[in-house]
């Protein structure tokens, strides 16, 4: 099988299944594939994108939130993030709720990419960002259905906690890998021949 | 600020918005806040639980896919995944979608956890795992929806591409930095002090 084979479907229809703008919306969608069949149930989701940061003070702290997450009915360890608003640039939101979520700044951003949160029905994208310089710039500025507690922990500790499954949102999973990868990078660099 | 007062929204009441079983349904909520105040359009999101894995031959190479992902829009490198069946264990999960997807079968697996997909409307779970010892041992056996080409990939090449931003979605990503965490943690372990 050569590369070229791998074709996109096409989407020969797309209706709406459920509007609940700007949150969420739903769609049901002909599609057809390579080999030629046609299914007219494919249902996709769109939910706005946000932006999430693993933020390092300079003494090697990450700014960690614990935080209830209705999708995981329960209080959970997460890192800083939030929905990306219209026309605002990721890098700016995710500098917008790590601020208003912790009262933390940071001096230094590295994108870490962006990603389509589900592979077969779309669910909005999430940008990640590394920042480091972390440090309390003020006072957190949370809306009026959050509770945030910030707790900073070692890079260790997300480390040991992402490898005993102790991490329960995808997306703090996902920004906490891609983080302790590009650092463990660093360090290798650091080790000497 | 003590642990105790970071407490779950109570859920009023739910009533179906989109019913389109077992593929995705829609909910939307009254929910109770700590604070007293009661929301009712809080929509959840049901999807169906998935596994995936971060398969290892003995030789160090990581078996990948290259797959049209809808959700994505595009041709994708990921991991082997697929929905959960019902009544089945996500390790039985794991170990199908890979025999299916790409032939191979692996002698040991590790469980990397669980995660919910969106932490504010649900979408379903991801059970991620890490196998090794892993190698061909039939053909695929792929649905008329699939069309996966099978990529043979050496680990430090994932590495790469999670740091340049270059997987697309959010599970793969996700599960890649769990399973380099892993690695990285025993290469440490193997350092002469």
């Amino acid at each position: 099988m050569t590369d070229r084979e791998i074709v996109p479907w096409r989407v020969l229809s797309q209706k709406p299944a459920l509007d609940a703008s700007p949150w969420v919306r739903c769609w049901v969608e002909t599609v057809e594939l390579p080999t030629g069949k046609v299914y007219d149930d494919f249902y996709t989701i769109e939910l706005p994108d946000y932006a999430i940061v693993f933020a390092l003070t300079d003494s090697g702290d990450v700014v960690a939130e614990r935080n209830y997450r209705h999708g995981a009915r329960d209080v959970c360890l997460v890192l800083p993030a939030g929905i990306i608003d219209k026309g605002e640039e990721p890098l700016a939101a995710a500098k917008r709720e790590l601020r208003e979520e912790t009262g933390y700044e940071a001096s230094e951003w590295q994108p870490l990419g962006s990603y389509v949160v589900d592979g077969n029905r779309g669910c909005g994208r999430m940008y990640a960002f590394l920042a480091r310089g972390a440090r309390q710039a003020q006072a957190q500025e949370l809306d009026e259905m959050e509770q945030i507690e910030v707790q900073l922990l070692p890079v260790r500790e997300l480390s040991d906690m992402l490898f005993r499954g102790e991490i329960r949102t995808l997306a703090t999973a996902a920004a906490t890998g891609m983080a302790l990868n590009v650092l463990s990078r660093e360090a290798k660099l650091e080790t000497p021949a």
